[in-house]
């Protein structure tokens, strides 16, 4: 039931999310709709087919569709304020892979897989229907090149995985976990952190 | 019976306008048939796994190979005669849209889902071979960008479970659906009638 | 059993083709991470999921997990002897198709798949990882462009269901079929043999 609720917020999020980035490339009003579809159940389309859960989450409960629809049109109505949309883009994303991380957690130990197998679906329904979207939009995945961002999924889980030992209320720790999720990548974009760099500066 | 005889159809008409298209990237023969190949099963492929039918339907069958070697063979053969082709690409890939929406929303009538997924499901076996042969191709999908395309598959569908309210045979339900979308594409094309765009004109 | 350490073989070889080409595109630590696993398991993820192995294998055996992990952490370390990579690159890579056909073959017999289908997931399982890996990174995959790749995979599928009517020990077979893959690679390569083009050469 929690679970459902966190769920679906993410979906919300995601969905704003993705038609934002479609409108940016100028898609038709299908071209959006898809894109918010893509980026708000890929990630947990393709956690769910490697899991074996079939039909996938989103085909067995229309409440889905209709939120990722209206999530959509919504976004296609209050597109003209692009400033802040910038910002709020921002915002439903992170907000989005927090709750996403800790959904894929859930699904991953519901069907009794290894901590870092759970860590792994957390952080792919996470990101991967961003990876999706912009595999779609003909870019390398942002995800794969900048920011702190499946970083802050991967430090969520384990931050799970460790309070599992001590507590033993699952929605708080999912709580907590989401927390860290979000506030990680919000520190991490206001102070400009990220990932140490493999490559010497100078090219 | 009457599906997979359609199913076989469109099989036909994909491979071939994946086939041209892979021609017109200069791929090689093993590109050539893989596309052939990923236009032709894409979209199913994907319908089946996320439903949850497993082999995928042209694993079982092989005549489905058979057949797909064969287009993409026959498309290698005539691939000289490029202005005749290029009508026949808009044509195969229009039957090929029809009859696969059909055998969409049919698959997901046989598993119980709700007619809205099962538009989807329609859409999607319609639709996805070409985005991920898009996506392959280094393109942004086509049908997010222009022309009245799922649009018609979407149509096509939402006529077919409207007439399930009035009439009983599936076969010819099945026919009507399918006309409609191959018609609505035909007229969009002609016409050049495509979705309202979002944006401002001037840009 | 043998199986299983071809398997990881394979594994290792991919992971580190795939980190190196990662660095190659300058993503950061964690894009290396997620694109030397894809081609890992992209080939073995996508046959398990469209013949209904789930979940996929290396969700079942954490120690693919760790393996890939260790070996892109081995590439970011000896990433600044590039010259002595580049050779490194391409014998992983051969290697690894040999390997991974192998394992595709074998997996497809055991769900009882048509000989057809199962050369198709061999070569599927060798080259799909590398497919994902080049959609990743925008790019055109490789093997649709140049080269004996794929042809090489599916020339070795062949001949193992050849030798199949003389001999009976399968790890022979196996081992032989994984051999003639490496072989044909390796001579395509130095006597840049390539398929027949299929257009004319002036262009």
């Amino acid at each position: 039931m929690f679970i459902q609720i966190v769920d679906l917020l993410g979906t919300i999020a995601f969905a704003i999310s993705g038609a934002l980035i479609a409108m940016n490339k100028r898609m038709d009003p299908f071209g959006v709709l898809i894109i918010a579809f893509v980026t708000a159940v890929g990630g947990g389309t393709l956690r769910d087919v490697m899991i074996g859960i079939e039909p996938v989450s989103w085909m067995r409960n229309i409440t889905f569709v209709y939120v990722i629809i209206g999530s959509a049109t919504f976004a296609v109505i209050i597109r003209n304020r692009i400033s802040y949309l910038l910002k709020s883009l921002f915002l439903f994303d992170t907000i989005g892979i927090g709750l996403y991380t800790v959904v894929g957690i859930e699904t991953g130990l519901v069907a009794g897989l290894h901590p870092i197998i759970c860590i792994a679906m957390g952080t792919m329904t996470a990101c991967f229907g961003g990876v999706v979207r912009d595999t779609l939009c003909n870019e390398i995945p942002v995800i794969f090149r900048e920011e702190i961002y499946a970083t802050a999924c991967i430090l969520g889980g384990i931050t799970y995985f460790i309070l599992l030992h001590f507590f033993d209320n699952k929605n708080y720790l999912f709580i907590i976990a989401g927390l860290v999720v979000i506030i990680i990548r919000i520190i991490a974009v206001r102070f400009k952190i990220s990932l140490p760099s493999l490559y010497n500066s100078d090219k």
